[in-house]
């Protein structure tokens, strides 16, 4: 008798455990204040829409709702999808995910082989970069300021990359948003270099007093993969997100869909179908704005008052639900993280999100989460480590 | 500005649309009979079981249940499995997928490398086939009778194969179950040679006079892969399966799940859990194995009646959805199947099942959709069809 023999693919001999997994597990202990990860407040969910939905599907659709069903999604989703869109797309353009997450994976599949070349945001959404690896890209971050890439680095990059990976809207994790002058430079990169855009917007209802910009993708629909997501405007528990693809890519997602879990959830597609009905969004998401900007704003409040004195920077986003900070030189946020936790606070360390040299003195914070009592402690404790860690004055 | 220049993977190249899929969308046509789908009776579905769980989660348990959640699935779920599985199976090595399709994702991403070779059944599901396609696997086809399987083949090809996918309960496609004798055999040789098994059981449980041997795993759960689904023993439409995998593997799977869609939703996982409690499978799952053994008999009687006095052969399942059909001597499913759809009836042609040269004498029914009276009446027009492009005979 033998040992199995198991042999890993050369893309599973690379995985290693998500360093978020195990910072989110730490911060799942109790009492820790966490802005650690990007959790919709339970207090937006709306769980008595959700509950008439499930009556409401169940005594009407069972049948349909419960079976297996077409990868494409829903119709009526789908329709729903088209129609809100600020551009011109047809329905048939549409796919439904499971989560926006696996809209990343099908897009990796699609267009990723090993040694693709993947333009980012330098510093991306961590998912993104789970979700693009097991195909083996080469990640190539684009330079970047407050306003989003820059065009010239991305020109300069753009021959012979398979796309460009954007969150133009309260990014994750900067929350940085894309101004209307670079999203039309942006555009016309990509136009003119042909390279196409992978536009993921997660976040963009969560505007605090004004619209984002229009989406990239509406000024070059037929060079843009669109992602969006219920998760943030809903419920994430529910796992919906959608694509929105060119003619000249969507059959191909559609079926790395079909193979990937044969269909999103039937139940759950009628679920937000239903509750999306007579327009609740509109009613719904601007109590969530409402919410996540004055938590924004206590938290922002809470940093003047509490890292006084120190050269802590951190910006002010416009939306969304996180915000960046960056410590002191010579401090290292990853490092300063276990000390936070022991004060009862936890957050995100910036180096993971880069795939070159990362910037140690970034942090990710989500003020979205806590409650803007546990903001006040969590901020005065995150304080106080960032204090007592200070580097020595380097004498003169 | 030029044209966006989308550079397709290799992998989403070799794509084709899915021969079952464009199939299924014909038998979609009002009117038509279809033997062809595996789709469960609507009939089965608990829906009031459902309702009741959707409004408990919802009113203990919302905030939870709709937010996001662990990668591994929901514990009381995975202690769930582990605890009905008929070995000694900890929770922690139960990973719940969204659907069992997911599993087949997962273990493709983590154990196929482009080139690999995997082994799999004559025919063998032609979901699986597209699970592991896009990550570029050569496929060799093992050979086997009505047990199962050939163990001596699957010896002679087990050196540097990455891994056997079987389904040895009610297979999918042509119905057979794996003997005793024959699965002790294939666990030998797959103990001898270190090869890996990935075994998959999504009919397991609906049997009709008997349950079937034991899985593949209980007798190797260090070499193998189990993938169990709830989508035939309560419904489709919550995409709920789950994997159990060896220490040695379940990391790399569960980071491959984190990347795909984050977690299967926490929703549906709390739904089923609920439905589960106080032993519901134990009443319901009774009722499905009664619905489809009547109806499987139904279908063997109409065959016999309709095919006597031509050399057509089919299969006597003893459980499952499916059986198979070999029609005489000459004759193609895929070229009968328009003039059976004509004649309003559909089934799926075998080919596309096969990996190799496909016996084009075979085809898949699925005997639970369609009612009795149905099947009569389907089973009589595809007999006709069948007697209408008999071969000539050959001048003796």
């Amino acid at each position: 008798m033998n040992k199995p023999s198991w042999t890993l693919s050369r893309r599973a001999e690379r995985m290693n455990p998500s360093v978020l997994r195990e910072i989110l597990k730490v911060t799942e202990r109790p009492g820790i204040i966490s802005f650690a990860g990007g959790l919709p407040s339970p207090r937006t969910f709306p769980v008595s829409a959700f509950a008439e939905a499930c009556a409401d599907v169940l005594g009407r659709d069972a049948s349909a709702a419960l079976q297996y069903a077409a990868s494409e999604g829903h119709v009526p989703l789908r329709e729903w999808v088209a129609q809100q869109l600020p551009w011109n797309v047809d329905p048939s353009q549409v796919l439904i995910t499971t989560g926006s997450q696996q809209g990343l994976d099908l897009v990796a599949k699609v267009l990723i082989d090993s040694g693709s070349r993947v333009l980012v945001e330098t510093p991306t959404y961590l998912g993104a970069l789970q979700a693009f690896s097991p195909m083996e890209p080469v990640f190539n971050g684009v330079a970047g300021d407050a306003e989003g890439v820059d065009p010239d680095d991305l020109r300069r990059q753009a021959p012979g990359a398979r796309f460009v990976y954007l969150l133009p809207n309260f990014q994750n994790p900067t929350g940085r948003t894309m101004s209307e002058a670079r999203r039309a430079a942006v555009a016309q990169a990509a136009l003119d270099t042909g390279l196409p855009i992978v536009e993921d917007n997660p976040y963009g209802d969560l505007w605090f007093d004004a619209p984002p910009p229009a989406p990239l993708t509406a000024r070059n629909p037929e060079g843009s993969i669109y992602l969006g997501s219920f998760s943030k405007v809903l419920a994430p528990g529910l796992r919906l997100g959608f694509l929105v693809a060119p003619k000249a890519i969507y059959p191909k997602l559609l079926q790395a869909k079909q193979a990937a879990d044969l269909h999103t959830p039937g139940f759950n597609q009628r679920l937000v179908s239903r509750v999306l009905e007579g327009g609740f969004l509109e009613r719904h998401v601007p109590t969530i704005r409402a919410l996540y900007q004055a938590q924004c704003r206590h938290m922002l409040a809470a940093l003047e008052r509490d890292m006084a004195g120190m050269d802590v920077r951190w910006n002010a986003p416009v939306g969304g639900m996180f915000l960046w900070l960056r410590l002191p030189e010579g401090m290292d946020a990853t490092a300063l993280l276990p000390h936070a936790v022991e004060r009862g606070v936890a957050f995100v360390p910036g180096a993971p999100f880069y795939t070159d040299l990362p910037d140690a003195r970034t942090l990710r914070l989500s003020f979205v989460t806590a409650s803007t009592e546990q903001i006040d402690r969590g901020i005065a404790a995150l304080a106080q480590t960032v204090r007592e860690h200070l580097p020595s004055p380097v004498a003169a």
